[in-house]
């Protein structure tokens, strides 16, 4: 059987439906695992599903999933901007790398619009709240179970 | 019953299978709108699926489809990061417009970084070939069906 | 007697009235032409008013009023801000070229402050909405009556 | 009946028909004082015209036509691309403010193109000579006399 | 036989002769095509020559010139500096690609130095007024009568 | 006895109170020079507390401070972002020179995040509305009744 | 009673005194300590004060005083440059956020004039050394005491 | 007999000989003075020689001079990099206008390099102290006794 | 009989054949005079065909051009893009002055794009590899050829 | 004798061997420290050498090695480009520091190109694989060897 | 006796009244070396004065002054916008450095408004033609006569 | 045998010891060709060393190693800033190139941090003073010692 898929969250996202929930929405992070598991579930994949506010940990868990994960999905926050070390990390990864982001960074501040992790990301979802986690494991389930042909 | 989703294709994406095969996939847009259509009807939705190299032509559409349409995708091509008129009939729409991507445009020019589209758009598809449209009509579909209050 | 004035409108202004009302007042683009005409006519000018979303179509009736306009007045939305095509249409005139913007550019984002148009324009008026047309057709009515000497 | 418009006039202008005439005209800033008045006055309204070389005298007028002005017509000279103070002046007004230049900015060197004011201006006249006064005259007695809800 | 050679003009070019003599020189359109041809015939080879204010339509003959065409003469006009449309189009080909300007882009306007043109070109030739054309033809007809080994 | 601390206010800060309320709060000027003596004469100094809309007369009053007052408190409002002579002026004092702001520049337009003022100044209080004043009056009793050894 | 003040110290404050004492002063943390915890006792208040050189457990920290804390006073050090995941993390406090520096950035490198800090913060001080923090406890006190209505 | 020479010093020059004397030598500006007319005396010239911190004063001292000087000699201080009202009001002149500084801008801050004033100049004298002005006076002679032919 | 055609060659160039022959193909300098000496022979023209590393020895040559040369054809290598004294000398000529380059310099590093040259150039031709040279050859030809009137 | 030399490695190190060899070689990280301890071992010094991914750990042993180290090789990998925060721990040391790369960033991309580390450092060594860190040691052990006088 | 002055000139100075003269003058290299003789011996001065086209020789001679020359004279030409080499040079010298244009730079294209040359001088003469060289004659006897400590 | 290594110095280099020995140190060139010679010849190869203040010498040493030497470590010293033909001259090197400065530029001016010489180095060695050469030497030995497949 394949390997779980990854979906790894950066900082602050342990506040989600808390935190400017006009621009995030209103459901928890609890909330969103559950939708992930059900949709992996329901395409005979596992999850792991984790949430750091330290970028060492995140780096750690990245390459953690170099060996165990058919696929990673990361919405890296804050990280995304800032961190080379989480490019360089995902760069080693030969899985498929999906960058997902609870609303559309275009809207926002100037330096949100940029993300290291884009540079090492097979594709990106990004804009539609909760919902783009679901799009993300979807689009990386069709890949892990298409293979590397695919 | 609901209107149609409309995904309009702008310049050159009528030479896929074409142009550039080792960025774009060797897929046609013929191939590409079947796809759209069986995953629009299993969500029991129209399509209307149309390209052009025309950019008034396009506008023209996105103007028709603040009437007639449900949702819009758009996968603008070269004309996301040039037209400012594009993304002024785009922001007409109260509909969702969901913008759509084959390539993921960070590993492109960085010409090809920004789109004016982007600053209208929902939410972004970007990276997964031609699954990135089926990505995008799941997207639109599930905010069409749960209605304006999602 | 003279040449008519040409009032030439790019892509978009077809939806005055209906897009971003609070940005571009209430007034359909009808509602602008009836205004125009009255002006003109006062001024004892006639008038040839019309709109595009085609930016070749809007190059082509620049050019046409190289022969048959006393003075055109040119709302250019979107495309004033991208079009080296049409400067390069405006710049063939010798009678006056009057850019007219229903808003202030310098309150909105920054990629509308620049306008390629005001490169060839004798003048701008911008930010009285509808009016600004009426004032557009005052000046041009001024100029075109004075005659080249003024 | 309602409080005169104020003119205000910054740095240089009292050479007008003097300082580089291919650029600006041989009108003298008394003539443009007398097609101002006539304006005004066939509109049914007073004027207060004034010129000063003093940034800090041109402050004071703004703020003293706060309590004394039913608009604000300024052309402010070398002062509009680089007084922070004169915006902060300007923005403490809710009567109309309309900035006015002789020349067309865009067609003359690049530090000229952006002012302060313009982001304090309901609208902009430039490019027509002294009938920019005039212009401008216009379109603040159609403010002034529709009343705040025009 | 080979196929045609084809020149494909921008916007605006059907003016020459008429705008700005003093850069672009009085030679009309025609004056230029039949250079053209005599030049091409001399080498034993067809032409297409064409002129278009309309970028979809440009970008449509690019399209054509991929069947059609043994190399393809490209003055973009305006277009170049502004449409990564055509660029996109421009890549499709697999014959050369000459782009040919009247004038020198080095001695005009800061933003006509760059063409996206120019990223798909072969080759460029540029300053030599009506002749710029016939250099271009030549430089065609070598590449096409050497075959792609040349 | 030691000398005054000096308090000195550039343009528009007459208007306290009632410019942009939302953004500098309710009190007037006067209200907060009387809470500037009052804070001073509890740590046993003098205030000279002033306010001007002329950058000169503002620089007159910093060249004045030099022999008069044991420490300058300045907020520049507008000339802070522009006035180079305003900066000379005060490097030339040996006293403290705190600058003080009643709203964080850093949540305003870009062009009020930099101020040439800051370039010498011992230090910043920023943000807290009329209170920035009695901190900054804080920090300069201390600097002073402390010495120059402090 | 209130909830206590945190004082939270970023990257290398713990060895001050030691490190370039000619930019910091000779004060350790442990006496800035004893400052703050004085000036807050003499208010009432109660204070916890931590330093540490991990982002995440800064970010840690700062979300810990959502609910503990009556107001937050952060020095940043060199993660108020760079780290967004701290940014996002002050912007979910309701309560008062400041920024204190013990010297004045305006005076060191350019890439020490901008914190993302600033975007979140209430109000700023720096430049006075470790009374820097006295005068934030000052602030901060204030501000808890007034209530939110202040 | 010629017109004097005028000599017009900006702001903070009255502290000459205070101010940064390791940067502006100890010499104080009635010493420049003298020194300046004893120059200009050996040529036959008279000398008027003027120091302000007003912009506007500056600015009305070079309109004089349009009627009343010889020559202009303007060390502008502060307001050579900041004012375009000073800049336009030198562009009146039709007499030769020097630029003088003591130190040389290359070797202080950045925002010292470029003067508005330069643009205006006939020449620049920069980098010899006191004797800047001595140089200064001997270039503005020698190009008044030669006429304007020279 | 007309003086003859300079053909210059800049820093490398003497490598021709040798240096990335992917770039700049397999042809040596000497072969490209061959080409060059035989096309101007059959314009009935001669040639002087030269090439230095040395940038003070192509400004020698390039005075020398002045008086001996009857047009100047350039391929300055990499000199193009750094030395403003070349542009300086090739200004002097009132001869055509043609740049010429082996590949079409948009294609490769960007710091390539600009040539001071070019601001000094009559024409262009790039991209045709040892081609380029006989067109320019041939514009050269032409331009001498017709006399200054062409 | 001696203290020993610290050999800091930061994020995605530990991977070495593994992640793309074709930039940064076969040998593991293991492999490096053996060579750096047996190049140590020949001058007589002992050697610390470390990995982590976690920016503060490393700002805690650069720390450490204030006290520990007689000289200190670092190679930051993604946070040189990235962390304020580990170029003031850096600034703290008295030792000698040395920044080490495995490749010249100059052929990588732009963001790699600048190192906050290298603001600290005495000097730099890059490019060779696995021999910059034995190069760098043979720098520090020169540097410890002939003492602070050297 | 003190050493001679040098002046050196820099590329196409020996072309001198034939190279643009409506912007250089008609006077030639050899008047120039007149009147600096003349001039130097009034001050009872010796000259040495040369012109290369040749960087490196520049940069010899800079080198030869520094044991032979009682201060430098240096017109750079293009070389001042270019050559960090002739910085360096510049920057080896105890001696007065002069800096010496014949016409504004100001006044001209924007990369002629920095030299690297002003970084090393210690004073600027620019803008006076051939009379520049002598008012820089007359600063650097005025240097070299007072001595070191002037 | 192998070729000798060619260490190439650029200009100014010969005035080592004495051109500002706070920042290069006490030792000569000669000293630091001693040094060389040891190093080298300790590693079995033999060594030539040039100094030059002519960029083209610089380039024609550097053509004349492709054939002559089996490394080349150069410092271009000034010319690494600004010289492409050297650039161009490097790239065409199959042999190991090693970049090599005395003090580490990161340190220094802006415009000294990047080299055209570092794209197409191999390794960099900077900030040891004449130990940098000694490094580079055994870097170089290293790398022709080990042979291609190193």
């Amino acid at each position: 059987m394949s390997n779980p898929i990854y979906v790894l969250n950066g900082p602050n996202l342990n506040l989600l439906g808390v935190r400017e929930p006009n621009i995030y929405g209103k459901e928890t992070l609890d909330d969103i695992r559950d939708r992930c598991e059900r949709r992996a579930r329901s395409r005979g994949l596992a999850l792991v599903f984790r949430q750091t506010n330290h970028e060492g940990e995140l780096i750690d868990w990245v390459q953690e999933a170099r060996e165990a994960a058919s696929a990673l999905v990361i919405n890296p926050a804050g990280f995304g901007h800032t961190s080379v070390a989480l490019l360089d990390a995902l760069k080693t990864l030969e899985q498929p790398v999906i960058e997902c982001h609870l609303s559309n960074p275009a809207s926002r501040e100037r330096f949100r619009r940029f993300t290291y992790v884009s540079l090492a990301a097979t594709g990106v979802v990004s804009g539609f709240g909760a919902k783009s986690y679901e799009l993300a494991i979807d689009a990386a389930a069709d890949l892990v179970l298409a293979g590397p042909e695919a």
